[in-house]
């Protein structure tokens, strides 16, 4: 275990709304971010198979070609009934060939291969922290549920339509974004994180 | 960050060797020991392109089927010319159809492969500790040195004989126990764990 100090912070992504979102979360803590996108590093190829490898290797590279902590993220949706699947693959599954996305087509697809009569699946979330010594932590946030067909409601994006949190009727894409929000596995993820590495 | 608090520890290995080998390093912090292999666990495929994930995959399945904090290692030589190989596949290389090992082919093979002037490499241990909820936490321990052509020396196993660390003239294969002891590999990812979440 290893505490993040005040200071610079690299933020793995080349996305400039998670690095607004992340730099406002880190804020309070001291925390000054520099995303890898702006410092011009590279995007390492997302290789591995779960999310965990994926941040990690995002999250490392960026502390190995800065010399300063970094953080790294990767979320989907997790079947159970398809062992994981879409997981790390999530938007791939909904990408056309000129890449639009199809999201309809790929809920489609998990009502169809799920054959499991529970159809249970989780949003997952992880965030890996890493240093250039190699050390890294990751805190995982899920949010259980179950996928209904048809998938219904208007809200959110993605797969939101498809999943109705356990102990709920609604479906996200039937809920308000403060009532999706009560879910979030990233908001549990960074929770988990904040009390281990930034808590006090 | 998470400190291992007093009590037990599944190690995630099947080899009694390497489960006394931890058991005597944690019994001083009042950590009980067991391994996967005395629980009778599976041994889960290590499908992972890194030690890191490895270490992962065995330490998360563990803490996964018990409840309780994990603990798994992989280690090997990493060169560099070789972009990191033969890495996670060091035992791999030297493997016979039949069973056994032939570490002189293993080594020829790294002298034949690698035609970098500079000849660097390193033993590299990664330690990961998980619990039930998916934290993990990894610590890295590496021995920076080069390879020799011919190998020398008939002490230690494996690539001993190939490899020279650091600042020093002689290989693995030609020190002592004691003198080898002082450049583990090993010894310093522990040290790391050690400190972050045992100290005190």
């Amino acid at each position: 275990m290893r505490r993040l100090l005040p200071g610079k912070l690299v933020l793995a992504t080349h996305n400039a709304g998670k690095r607004r979102e992340f730099a406002a979360l880190l804020a309070p803590h001291g925390l000054e971010v520099l995303s890898a996108g702006e410092l011009g590093l590279p995007e390492p190829a997302e290789t591995g198979d779960t999310f965990r490898e994926n941040a990690t290797i995002k999250a490392l590279a960026a502390a190995r070609a800065t010399g300063l902590p970094a953080l790294a993220d990767d979320s989907g949706l997790a079947v159970e009934g398809l062992g994981g699947a879409p997981g790390v693959r999530t938007a791939d599954w909904a990408q056309r060939p000129d890449g639009s996305r199809d999201y309809p087509a790929a809920m489609a697809r998990i009502a169809a291969e799920d054959r499991s009569p529970e159809r249970r699946c989780a949003f997952v979330a992880v965030l890996v922290l890493a240093w250039p010594d190699g050390h890294t932590e990751s805190f995982e946030g899920r949010c259980e549920g179950r996928w209904i067909d048809p998938p219904r409601g208007g809200n959110g994006f993605g797969y939101d339509p498809l999943f109705v949190p356990e102990g709920e009727t609604h479906s996200f894409g039937e809920m308000t974004p403060e009532e999706k929000g009560r879910f979030s596995h990233r908001a549990r993820a960074f929770a988990a994180l904040e009390a281990a590495c930034l808590g006090g």
